[in-house]
Parts: C-alpha cells; sequence; structure tokens
C-alpha cells in the first residue's frame, strides 16, 4: 500500500501576476507527497539544510509522511525563486541555489526497500538509479524527468527510463527527447525502452496516456484540464499530478490499464486544486470529498453516447 | 434535414515540410460542405470567378452539394497562398487576392431561405448578417470567425454573435475577443451575449463546448484530438471539423445538449481525416465505416470508469 518518494524538498520563491510567496515550503518530493497522502501513507527521500523550518517537518509527519529517509545536512536548504508572466505556461526561473541538494545520494532505511509504489521525482537520473539498486522488486516504479536531464545525462536518463513502469513526463520534453514534433512518434520512442506507458503532461491541456499495446482502442487514453476560471500559482501541478496518480493506485492495489485511467483522472483534479492557491495552500485542506466531486464532473465532461448498434 | 453554408470557395497554394500544391480546390465553404455532405445535403453560398475549374463544380455537385447559390462574377477567383513549418500549428499567410471575392455579397434562391442548419464560416460579419436576413426560422446557426474580424470588425462581429446559437472560435481568438486569458471568462463573455453555447477549436489539443447551462457539470465537455502519427497539411481542418458537427446534428435532426456532443467527437473524427492529406484529398475518398471507427476509437480514448457508488 505505501509509496515510496525521492526528490527535493525546497523553499520556493514565487512570483505570478496574483501574488508573491517567499520562502514557502515547496520541492518535488513535497509536492507530491502532500498530494498522494491524500490516497495512502507515503516514505519521503530527501534533503534538507540544518535551516529547513521544523513547522513544515511537523506538517509532513501529521500528514502521513515518514521522514526517516530525509536526511539533515550541514548546510542550506535547496532554494528556487522563479516567476510566471500572464500565461502561466512556463516558470522563469530567476534563481536555483543547490545548497545541500548538490551533494544528495539517496539513502533508503531498511523499510523503504520493501515499498510497492515508487515514484522517482525529477531529479538526477543516476540517483533515480542509486534509489531502483536499494528498492526490492517493486509492483510499479514511475519517472519523472525535465529538459536539463534530457541536454545534459541523456545515458543515464535513458538508463532510468528502462528500468521503470511508467515514464511520466510534459508534452515538450517528449518531443526534446526523442527529437521530433510528433508525440506519437516521441512516445512510441520512449515505449521501445521498455516502459509499458507514458504520461504525457499537456499543462492546461490535459493529459494522455500511450500504453505499449498492440489494440490502438487501448494505446491511447486522454483526460482534460479542469476548467478553471483562474489559476494563482502553477507551481507543483506536475508533482500533485503525480501524487494523486500513484496515490490512487497504491490506495487501489491495483496496475491495470483501467486502473491507470481512473489514476489520470485523480491526478487531474488533484493538480486543479493545487494550482487555485498559492505554493502547497491548497492542499493542505484537499478533501477527498472534494476530490470525488470533480472526478465526478470530469465524467460528465468527458461522456458522450456510443454509436447507435 | 438540408445545410446552408455561407463562406469562401478558393483556389489555394500551400507548402508543409511534407509537400506542396498549387491553386488547389480550397476555401472555407468548400472544406465544409466536403465534410458535411457524408451526413446530409448542402445548399452553398459563396462566389467564383470565371477561371474557376470546371472540374471542381463537376465534383461539389456529383458529392451531392447545391450550388445554385455559387455565383460567378467576372474576374479571378479568391485565392490564398500559406506555408505551415514543422509544428503545423499555424499557417503563415504569404498572399490573400480576394479578387471577386472582395465585392461578394451573399444572395440566397429562394428554396435556400427555409434552411434549418445554417453555418456561417469566416467571412465579413457584415455578409454573416446578411444571410441571416434572408433566412427563415432556422433551427440551428452556427458562426466562425477569425483574428482580422475582431482586429477590425468587432462591432458587426458581436452583432453576429448575439444572432446566431452557436459561436464556433478557435482558442487564441477566444482569448483575443474577449482580452482575457482565461478561457472560461472568455466563452462566458460570449456566451452573455446570447448564443447558447461556445464551441472552441484547439487544434492537436482538442475541442471543447462551453454551454449556458447553470449545472456546471452539463456547461463544459471536452473531446481530445485524434492520436495522428503525421500530420500532411491542417488547412481547411477547422471548416472540415465543422462540416462533421453541423452534418451530424443535420442527419440527427436533434439539437440536444447531448447531440451536441456527440457531434463534436464527428466534427474532430472528420478533422483528424482531412489533416491525413494535402487539400481536400483526404476527405474525397473517406467512407462512413471509416468514420465510426474512428468514433469508436475516440470512445475508447476518453472512457474511465465512475467512482464507486
Amino acid at each position: 500500500m505505501s509509496i515510496l518518494v525521492v526528490g527535493s524538498v525546497a523553499l520556493d520563491s514565487i512570483q505570478t501576476p496574483f501574488g508573491r510567496v517567499k520562502e514557502a515550503l515547496g520541492g518535488t518530493a513535497t509536492y507530491f507527497s502532500i498530494a498522494a497522502t491524500l490516497y495512502a501513507p507515503v516514505k519521503l527521500v530527501g534533503v534538507v539544510g540544518t535551516d529547513f523550518p521544523q513547522e513544515h517537518i511537523d506538517f509532513l509527519k501529521e500528514r502521513g509522511v515518514d521522514l526517516k529517509g530525509l536526511q539533515m545536512a550541514r548546510g542550506k536548504t535547496f532554494r528556487w525563486s522563479a516567476r510566471y508572466d500572464y500565461d502561466l505556461g512556463a516558470a522563469e526561473t530567476l534563481d536555483t541555489q543547490l545548497n545541500v541538494f548538490a551533494s544528495f545520494h539517496p539513502q533508503l532505511p531498511e523499510e523503504y526497500r520493501a515499498s510497492n509504489y515508487v515514484f522517482l521525482a525529477n531529479i538526477d537520473p543516476h540517483l533515480q538509479l542509486e534509489v531502483l539498486e536499494q528498492v526490492r522488486n517493486p509492483r510499479l516504479v514511475v519517472l519523472d524527468t525535465m529538459n536539463y536531464w534530457i541536454n545534459y545525462k541523456k545515458g543515464a536518463l535513458t538508463e532510468a527510463m528502462k528500468a521503470v513502469d511508467i515514464v511520466m513526463i510534459n508534452e515538450t520534453e517528449a518531443r526534446q527527447y526523442a527529437k521530433t514534433f510528433s508525440l506519437v512518434r516521441a512516445t512510441r520512442k520512449i515505449l521501445s525502452l521498455g516502459p509499458r506507458a507514458v504520461v504525457v503532461k499537456k499543462g492546461e491541456y490535459g493529459a494522455a496516456m500511450f500504453c505499449a499495446n498492440e489494440d490502438p482502442r487501448a494505446a491511447f487514453f486522454f483526460a482534460p484540464a479542469y476548467p478553471l476560471e483562474k489559476i494563482s500559482d502553477p507551481t507543483g501541478a506536475g508533482d500533485s499530478f503525480a501524487g494523486g496518480f500513484m496515490g490512487y493506485i497504491a490506495q487501489q492495489g491495483d496496475c491495470s490499464d483501467e486502473c491507470l485511467k481512473r489514476a489520470i483522472v485523480h491526478g487531474s483534479v488533484v493538480a486543479s486544486f493545487a494550482v487555485e492557491g498559492f505554493g502547497v495552500d491548497r492542499l493542505r485542506n484537499l478533501t477527498r470529498e472534494e476530490i470525488k466531486g470533480r472526478y465526478q464532473e470530469f465524467k460528465h465532461f468527458t461522456h458522450f453516447e456510443p454509436l447507435e448498434a
């Protein structure tokens, strides 16, 4: 049932046209964990500096996040500073201070090694591979990445992709990785490495899943993004999506394609709430009832009658 | 049952990374008619010059397009020349020669005036209003437009929007018209003018419908684009979509929201075939069986199980 995540725990400073926060709780593993704990317990592997506020530790623990795998290293916590323009499509990174993250190597506590569900958030693919060496027979491993690793560590990233069940990637990054504009061809190239599915995140255009399935009807699935009137802060949307996705799968204990489809909708629902608030604020008080309500709306938004027999 | 369309009939010269055509049959009313006649008869209102090839006239007539409303004026036919880059997202117009289209005024033959289903393709909104003055009690009127009319004839366009049932518009044009990045707000602004629905075309990201419905579950519908490996020529995708959409509605004789949703899927299916070939080539030999097959694929692509009771 429980989920292992490895990724960043950070202090984010964000500006959008609708507000700003300074040194707020952030990081890929953080967003993922807060989202996934709406469904199942999470074990977190990461690193913070000695300056990391105790209140964040307390909050994550209360939330059901196991922090035995969170190292505290001498030095400062990873900091990221970014700005979004009105289209809210892409963050402009203003500053990245890796700090203690620069020399991070994941160390899994013994009881983490038997985790069934593993999410390798966007970090150096060498570290993703180090985590995979430490886990024993997971049921489902999902990997996320970013343009930086495609540019500078493509070999290691390819090795990591070969070792996982699902690659989760942004649309532009899938095209960049495969060097083709065609998303169908790009995902086919990634599938040829071995994963059973590629989940493509398209931001405001929703999410698609391409599966290694010879039946074309079963090779593709699509869910739109929830039609939001206002987005406050898109930071963490992808990791919240991943948290809802993995959380639902772990909760159900079901890795079938049909469950993955429902998991994509859960990911879309959780991400739609995440971006309504600044940082992790909206996820803090998000309830399972709210998730269910929006899930049912998604069902209405995409339903049409089949052909007459 | 029959459909009235007013729009351009043109000779298009197109370059894409995958090929080129010179002075091929094109125009908004042409693409619309060829697509819609897969479902129901079409009456066309437009203009061509004396240089318009007879073979195109013969082809459209064989197809079931009534051309009594197609004027032949002294002079040359409307010509459009454009180029697409690898992303195939937006055409770069190289040349536009309005020719006989410059002084065109739609004249509806008497038997056209009782048409139930009216599509006002992308033309000067003053001409769209002239058509509406000539039709009697249509069941459903749909309007398309483009950035040019938003920039230069916004007042007339707004009057036309007030007079129709459905506004069909590109995503960027909806934002441009309403001067907001939020698509939810943009479509709400258009709905406030009176139409019962706004159908937003998002190209490779599919199509969405926003309805004037107080129940939020019934206020939004979304269909993805068919995941094509290769697009040869995106010209006419929007008008082919409109043709499949209106054609299906006219065939069914049903203007309910549920029928509009199925019509959006039909529009997406027809457009997905249209862009596989150059110009209207793929639409020429498209069969109803092929449409049904892809419709069923769409059903699979978007289906997920509802919440457990």
